[in-house]
């Protein structure tokens, strides 16, 4: 039996793998409406996420399977002090996957331990949320026709955001990937990011401060928000904070293919009017989201693609 | 594609279609069982009420579809400074049709402008409330027979009751309506209730503060709450409340077919020994509701009555 | 129409029938998975227990109904004031069936007096959690082959757990019976369960503090929680905690053939080593307790058995 913890837990080629299912299943949807037919998800959120925990579910009845549980530890019996290894083998008596979200690191990775059923991490605090890295994939992909020889810039909060430092380690196991990575000062990518990802893989990258004067070499722009809270002071916040907000007269002089990707939820980072832009791809980012998780439910659940017969991936691999 | 915002969002004769498709299914839900099989309503709840939701989510599942959602903000991306704009975005990936509650007026008009799919507003804060509108009609027209020539009484708030306002002006397109506005001084309708609705159409109507005299006369009696909070004093209160409270007594007054209607939750303003008299349907009302939820949901997404072949009205009119 | 409210609103006959269906389940749920198609489940949940709410909604999924509800008192009518009268009320126009769990003594019992609809009490306060007790006693007669002749010591806090008493009723309308109750002095059974129950039903039962000495002759053992604010002051809990807590060490003198049970959630009162010996039945009980739901939905929906063609019993009885 899989589970997927980290990114890492999928080799490159099982990733891929994963990545055409979800590519097919993109092309015609209702395929796979059966496919998961009487298979049960649970989502359980100890933690609040509706984008995400509703992604899931989504995924799950478009698979025609069902879905329960519980959307923020307050309703859960957390609350009484279960440990997760308990909870998630009561778990393993109602559904047949779960999802879990955990604000503390390692939970999900220490429910997988006790479970008679896959356990997918839905995020866990700051460490890892493996399908937004395999959705952001995904719509790289899509945009692109491709996954390596890209530019690729990240931008805004690179110290703290999770999802830009695991798409990272997860890009760097491909060919020719080059980054840009712009930040202030103070939300530079953490050193090991640097050390133990980039350099032992001879990633070429650059840091920057300047969103602007990167623009025109990137072929995707992954955006973040700059919240005020990670700042020293005010002022240093009131100063930086325009820089890392793309606008629509930003945005004109980035290459006419580019992709701009964010894993949401937004707050002021994108500018409404680069929404109707054809480069603006967060929102099919959400719509792929679904897409990559009915292909991981049915690679971890072993069930065949009805497409071409073939499961993803051999779960026992 | 059309929306539910407002209760004029629908012409008249659209409202009297969908009350005619509604009547149909109240009289035969087994033919409606799979009208919607594998479409899926989102409800988006940023404040709770249990009683809608469900009606919603009921109704979604007597057609046959499934169901996805948050019961309350606590829940939801809103409390990352998420808009309803992008959520809506992400929620048209998830659903085929939403219901949003929401404590701020005109967010589900404001969803509904970036929706792929279409909104209902399922009640924004004082402002609108158009399905409890839509199964007030229709529990007076099968009570009475007819939306004409009628003589309704509201009693008790009718200041700040929200589904008073909306169930006056929507009765207020039919002809021969004669409204008794029954309240305390403090909390008489708005002026502009009848500067603007009930003086333009040439409506009858009378103001009073006395509830039994005014029974005898009554075809409908629509009771609301008297809540404490809105007296200027505690005296007033005491002195006032038991005036708009209804109870066997009192019911004795009125005529032997005339019907009584409470939007609920009810607390103390119809005493319980009304429930069993014939002419209480405030809990037919809620039965109703979900009938009517069914009929506006097979409406907005253009799905065909099994029994007559045909769309209740045209969602691209 | 029937409810299940306490324990004893079935006969023993009745219960022993509930638990030889839920027995048939156990052996080939997917002869049960329409049994229930298009029925639905109403979870009413005023406080939050995931591990029942889950159980009773994964029950009616795996027979092939619906499932709508609340998790918490937070997201329902009730902080409108409403009460339980008028919700079930209006729940029996969304529902076939509900499942209530209320903080309040009597809650569900009122609702079922009200109700259109089987109601199932998921646990009223300090006073029955039915459905848990029938759970306790199907893995008893599971693991033991009898529901008779059996000695089963119940350890712990015997003062306020209401499955232990609920349970020690339940099981004293067997013959032959014998109890070892293991309590601290602060947590002895209270009086009543023995001038009530033990006594006039003439059960052989044994008070001791010592949980070692008892072991030995135990068919079953029942474990519960020892929660420190139990105590007068916190030197006494100190003290004998350690008393009540069973370890791999301990488990070792109890016989080859014992099971140990626990309602759960458990905190630290059995040892994680415990987990993976064959005696241990608790997580066993939680799959039970899914069969047990599935048994009683049927049953107080008045479905047939598909393997035999009859209803547990009539409920019209």
């Amino acid at each position: 039996m899989r589970h997927l913890i980290d990114p890492a837990d999928f080799t490159l080629d099982e990733t891929l793998r994963l990545m055409d299912l979800a590519d097919r299943i993109h092309d015609d949807p209702a395929a796979y409406k059966d496919v998961a037919y009487r298979k049960r998800l649970a989502t359980l959120f100890y933690e609040p996420s509706t984008r995400t925990r509703l992604s899931f579910e989504a995924a799950m009845l478009n698979l025609g399977g069902q879905v329960l549980g519980f959307p923020d530890a307050g309703v859960s019996s957390a609350s009484k002090g279960e440990t997760v290894a308990d909870t998630i083998r009561i778990i393993s008596c109602y559904a047949d996957i779960a999802a879990m979200r955990h604000p503390k690191e390692g939970a999900p990775l220490r429910a997988a331990r006790y479970s008679r059923i896959p356990v997918i991490n839905a995020g866990d605090g700051g460490h890892s949320h493996p399908t937004q890295t395999l959705l952001d994939m995904m719509t790289i992909r899509r945009r692109k026709g491709r996954l390596d020889n890209l530019t690729i810039g990240f931008c805004g909060d690179l110290k703290f955001g999770r999802t830009v430092h695991s798409l990272i380690k997860s890009l760097s196991r491909l060919p020719g990937m080059r980054f840009v990575l712009i930040s202030p000062e103070e939300l530079r990518v953490p050193d090991y990011i640097i050390s133990e990802v980039l350099a032992p893989n001879g990633i070429d990258y650059v840091e920057t401060r300047n969103l602007e004067e990167s623009l025109p070499e990137l072929d995707i722009l992954y955006m973040t928000r700059v919240q005020q809270e990670r700042f020293f002071n005010e002022e240093d916040y009131i100063r930086l904070k325009n820089s890392y907000i793309l606008t629509k007269e930003k945005l004109s002089l980035a290459p006419a293919d580019m992709a701009v990707l964010h894993p949401l939820p937004r707050v002021n980072e994108i500018t409404l009017d680069v929404d109707d832009d054809p480069r603006a791809a967060y929102f099919e980012q959400a719509q792929n989201g679904v897409y990559m998780r009915m292909a991981l439910i049915m690679t971890l659940l072993g069930l065949a693609d009805p497409k071409t017969g073939e499961v993803a991936f051999d779960v026992n691999g």
